[in-house]
């Protein structure tokens, strides 16, 4: 395996880092997929301070990630939902989810079960190829540029 | 869709940013996931301080990501190795990968193509149930804590 990987790779990675790569960020995005698009209910949920919460979600809503809009109860405010891009992180939040549950719970702590609403079963999320299903493995992975030869 | 989720949700999540979620512990993993061991070379590659490479190395090993073990090609240096719960961030990272690569890269910059050896196709991993197969959305995903009910 190269030791070093294409140089867009870097700079998706960066640039998404760059976005979402620090925790509250992050935790904003874990309430908005739960359904919270408020201010008010973000900072009371998350015990956030108002100049941090305003300047995250300012930065996300410039990178795409969320929407502004007009709070149907109370036009005087702002809403803040997902919008594609954002709802497109859902499958990394859901992961980080995961192994916190899986490597990080305690002892007493019950793990969080997960049910999917289209099958019923209670699940985990699995990171899998787009091709022929299997989970992926780091090793199992090769990286190359459209236009370039695989390493 | 409830508005809060289960504390334990909060803990596993908001443990595993304590431990990942800052920008350069991603980084730092994104070049294990490549194969890189070295102090040095994580060096090179991330163009990161020694001291603050130090720092998350340590807390990235203490936290029980990494290994650190004997280096086999010189005894008085060490290398750091994935362990298990390491290996199993995979999914993590390369979904953060991929989200930048599809909504984050430059007109000009060519999208990384990644392939699965086991398929020999090109592919996008995705997120998907352990029972059904099917890709995860959050609203079709319920959440409880065990031996508590369905929310």
């Amino acid at each position: 395996m190269a030791t070093k990987q294409p140089s867009v790779a870097e700079d998706s990675v960066a640039r998404t880092l760059d976005i979402v790569g620090d925790r509250w960020s992050f935790l904003i995005l874990r309430e908005a997929f739960f359904g919270v698009k408020r201010f008010e209910a973000l900072q009371a949920n998350l015990g956030i301070a108002t100049n941090v919460l305003s300047q995250r979600l300012r930065k996300l809503t410039a990178a795409g990630v969320f929407h502004r809009a007009p709070d149907p109860e109370d036009g005087r405010k702002r809403i803040y939902r997902l919008t594609e891009q954002g709802r497109d992180l859902y499958g990394v939040c859901l992961s980080l989810m995961a192994w916190g549950d899986r490597w990080l719970a305690d002892a007493e702590g019950p793990p969080l079960v997960l049910t999917h609403r289209n099958c019923g079963a209670p699940m985990q999320p699995v990171v899998v190829c787009s091709e022929c299903g299997e989970p992926l493995q780091a090793r199992e992975v090769r990286y190359r540029l459209r236009d370039a030869k695989a390493r």
